[in-house]
């Protein structure tokens, strides 16, 4: 596998630096060959970006961007999880992706979409994944987006 | 295991043909001996069925097809991952149910057990799963309830 | 690891005992060294406790009283999971939190780390998880928080 972190360079962006929770719990968790990576919202490097709500205050495309940005910080903690070693990484099993919305808003597929191709942009056929698109009536911090996501990776 | 395929005939139920996902994501994940299925809508061989609110636009025994309708595809998914061959199924692990209602609804568990109720009738003792039942207050295009499921399986 | 339920004994809880779930789903599934543990609400002993939606009905001090009772219930089944052993738990892997609240309430992590703090004083840095921290429009039963999580155990 090529490096993840150069291929993100190419498509303009920056694999953020990795923040520890705020709260009682860690970012990631390995047990057996599966990764299981902590809900992440879209913050990038202690910035609250992205807050709002689809159907309200935010529009797909912006709503798109906070999804790519959730999944920028999932890579960051899978880089973490694996020690930088992105040949270790098997594949993404699993994504769950809870958008910020109204009750009318239905276009949750094509929000957490966003993330779910930044993956396979990423990491290839490696990065294609199970996963679910479901609303929220609201995210900590007010996000936009908040996404989840078990890998299976190589010890 | 007798035919899965058989029973739900048995029952009215005719196992529907997969469709591949609109988006960059896939229907299911093999990642050792768990299947991690995709987040399945009630639509059924590309008919948009069973779109509403519950609380609002749709009552519980509509709800509670719905999410039999999700089942029968997850069941689908699940046929594709073993191949046709029911045998290799262990057990069902967990189900991950949503429900699109308002926020006075309170019966997500006796909408979501209608898919639980097919999963045990289909599968037998090891249809039986840990599982959550939350409500959303919006699902992808409309849906009703979105259902994902995590089985176990022999390789 | 010393005794949970003595832990917990000593900080003034008691370890409920664990109840049949009223639908067709068991309380936990084992897979290989995974425990997936149903999603709990905060009923504790057949009692209806903590009935709200945060940001209308309940304070943010109640909701972290009904995490914990939430992570009083998954504690229960893990017991049952580990039948009594507590030296079989290796960890806590995953926990999904759903918080019932308003669609502007913004402080879902605060009320579900009060359930990640019980976690991580029973079980020590063993109790230490992934976890993500939603809302959702309504619970079952008009519950005001549910929460699920995946435990690694020694079989």
């Amino acid at each position: 596998m090529t490096d993840v972190t150069a291929i993100l360079k190419d498509m303009g962006f920056d694999l953020p630096q990795t923040a520890p929770p705020l709260y009682n719990y860690v970012p990631y968790v390995i047990s057996g060959s599966l990764v299981f990576i902590a809900g992440q919202i879209p913050f990038i490097n202690g910035q609250k970006l992205y807050i709002g709500k689809l159907g309200e205050t935010m529009d797909i495309p912006t709503g798109q961007k906070a999804a790519q940005n959730c999944a920028l910080n999932i890579l960051a903690n899978l880089r973490d999880a694996v020690a930088g070693d992105w040949a270790r990484v098997v594949r993404c099993v699993k994504v769950g992706g809870f958008v910020n919305s109204t009750p009318d808003f239905d276009q949750q597929s094509v929000v957490i979409n966003a993330a779910s191709d930044l993956l396979v942009s990423a990491l290839g056929e490696r990065g294609k994944h199970a996963r679910f698109a479901v609303s929220a009536p609201s995210l900590p911090l007010g996000a936009s987006v908040e996404i989840d996501a078990v890998f299976e990776i190589k010890n």
